[in-house]
């Protein structure tokens, strides 16, 4: 049912698309990258005879009308965007696999009640606005207008820049806009792949938070200011990111995650003291509550190294998302397209958050994850087989004829 | 006998001229910044009826014939480079306060019978090469010529680029080409100003030490990597940029500083595991035994970090330089200058290290000091009066002149 090699040869494609020699790939929002993976896709789209249709910020959103095209459609997809230095499945898998999970339904001769729409979200990744799922959370009618990326442009004269113009308060969509959303992903972590499971249902999506700590001390010449004098600001962030691992791993609960994935140093010269140092912290957890704690904790170790090294912090709280339960009805149609695709299949958490967090807030969802290699993703060695791929399009085109029904 | 208010307007001149506005001062040798202050300085010193010469690499010569010039000629000067975000006087002082003094020695109507020759050296400051004194070690005989920028590109391609040409080969001077040597310089620490002092007389050069660090760990999601799992490059990196500080403060010695100035982190994403780390670290002491010891314990702790950790780590050391002595008949005369112009002194050593460093490998050297304001240097506040500048310029104009006798 599935064409499994032109799904694996247009994810090839689609994974050549970016900003760095293969195997590569960097596709921030609205760069040239992101622009041609957004044409790539969409051509796929038309000549799969459906609707495309963009929104204010480039959401995009490729219907196969129902009989009864009156109704909530059934929606399925993902992202395409990447971060720096990224693979080829992350996010794509969604996105292609959702459309030829369309196409299979479409060469099976089903005529769905109701429209089957693949949605293509715009930067999933916090890369450029330092805040993830911005596409998403504005479709669930969240206020990101004001979002400005590091070079300081504002959103909107971004996305203007790419091509897309019209209100952005055209952007939200209702309540019950979809009766159901479903996104199939890779996992990004070992479970699947270490029990030798086809997919897994997910029934609730970890709460991410994200916090920007920056740090002024004072700088001074490397050579000349002694060390009982010094303010360094780049030795307090240290501590800072030590503090960040080392509340996390308090909590006692293996799904919390606490990480520094970016420190800023300024002026940044091998002979001068850190004056400044910017940090983002990401913290994560199911239970949102715990990933409080741990945010708060943190903070509370940052205030003690501060007041000790004499450096003065900024902090901003970037997102602090509750985490989502997935819905009953969907996650039902999800385990019964298993059993009818003799997919071995186990409930599980997802800790990476998706699009699916926030289109939780505006229709019922649930996720599919398929296997990938050692649980890696976010790097060039990122891989699901072509078999992990199908086999999770297979069960995602079925779940998806049932929702639409 | 110094003119201060033209000494004062020239800086003002020389410090507009940076790739950043002012107040900061960014001039990274071999950009367009670091080419129009060079013209700038070049202009100045022909009219002042200096003869002035390049090298292959942009070492400047402006060179006052004396009545005997098949003699060794005197020299003073120091660079115009800054790193990014520095000030208006640290190398410039030397520079522009040098050519006042010769001016100064012309208007007197002095006839020396040795040449005094005003010296700007390539790129003292370490930020396009890594490595600081490039042109001052190439003079003294040391092989650059294999130095690579940050984007890998060589030290022979940038300045050919930047229209310097000839043989790298044609650089160094013989021994002996100068009589003396004199630098004049911002003191970059507070002994001066607290002690109300208007120049100090440099004994003797600290050793400086860089070591560059490369921390290989894994990448990953930041959602879905458990923290047992995680081997993190920047977490490592943090507990050794500790360790240096630690390693510095535990000599006992005031004179051992240690400064980890730069810290990449690979990807650099909110949510992405750093799995690469690249640290510029900067060593220095006055007892270069002592310095070696700190390279030493930093060695011994990175490695017990990088075993507990899981990380790999690839060392080099960037330089490792001896400190360098004064001559005696140049520290001499600049007291003997000190006496005669009226100024209070102290002999005192440099922590930050110079071009002098490396002129003391080719000729008898001192440096002076004058005061800057809190001690600061490497950032836009750095501070030196019009009164301390001028009388700094007298002391070396002073001195100059009894050397050139």
């Amino acid at each position: 049912m599935i064409d499994r090699d032109r799904l694996s040869r247009e994810l090839d494609s689609l994974g050549a698309i970016s900003a760095e020699p293969a195997p590569v790939v960097t596709r921030v929002v609205y760069t040239e990258a992101d622009l041609r993976a957004r044409r790539f896709v969409k051509d796929l789209c038309v000549e799969a005879g459906l609707a495309v249709r963009e929104d204010p910020i480039g959401n995009t959103f490729a219907r196969w009308a129902g009989l009864e095209p009156a109704l909530p459609a059934v929606a399925t997809g993902s992202h395409i965007d990447a971060i720096p230095n990224a693979g080829r499945f992350d996010g794509t898998v969604g996105v292609l696999g959702g459309l030829e999970a369309i196409r299979a339904l479409q060469r099976a001769g089903l005529r769905p009640r109701r429209s089957i729409e693949l949605v293509i979200f715009t930067s999933e990744e916090p890369t450029r606005f330092g805040i993830g799922c911005f596409g998403s959370r504005m479709l669930a009618g969240t206020n990101a207008g004001a979002l400005r990326d590091s070079e300081g442009r504002t959103l909107d004269e971004v996305r203007r820049a790419a091509g897309f113009t019209g209100a952005l308060s055209d952007v939200p969509l209702p309540k019950g806009f979809y009766s159901a959303f479903v996104e199939l992903h890779i996992e990004q972590g070992p479970i699947l792949e270490e029990k030798g499971l086809d997919v897994g249902v997910v029934t609730a999506i970890a709460a991410p938070a994200t916090l920007r700590i920056e740090v002024e001390g004072e700088g001074g010449h490397a050579g000349a200011v002694l060390m009982p004098q010094r303010r360094d600001a780049f030795l307090a962030a240290a501590e800072i990111a030590l503090a960040v691992e080392h509340a996390a791993k308090s909590t006692g609960a293996p799904d919390t995650v606490g990480t520094t994935g970016i420190c800023d140093i300024f002026p940044r010269a091998v002979n001068s003291i850190p004056s400044r140092a910017r940090m983002d912290i990401d913290v994560r957890d199911i239970d949102g509550r715990r990933r409080d704690a741990v945010l708060d904790a943190i903070n509370e170790a940052a205030e003690k190294i501060a007041a000790r090294r004499g450096v003065s912090l900024r902090r901003e709280v970037l997102n602090a998302d509750p985490p989502a339960m997935c819905d009953s009805v969907v996650i039902n149609a999800l385990e019964r397209a298993c059993e009818t695709q003799a997919a071995n299949c186990q409930m599980m958490i997802s800790r990476a958050y998706h699009d699916s967090l926030f289109m939780s807030l505006i229709a019922p969802v649930a996720m599919l994850f398929i296997p990938c290699r050692g649980g890696v993703s976010h790097r060039p060695d990122e891989y699901s087989s072509p078999d992990a791929i199908a086999k999770g399009a297979l069960v995602l085109a079925e779940a998806l004829g049932r929702l639409a029904e």
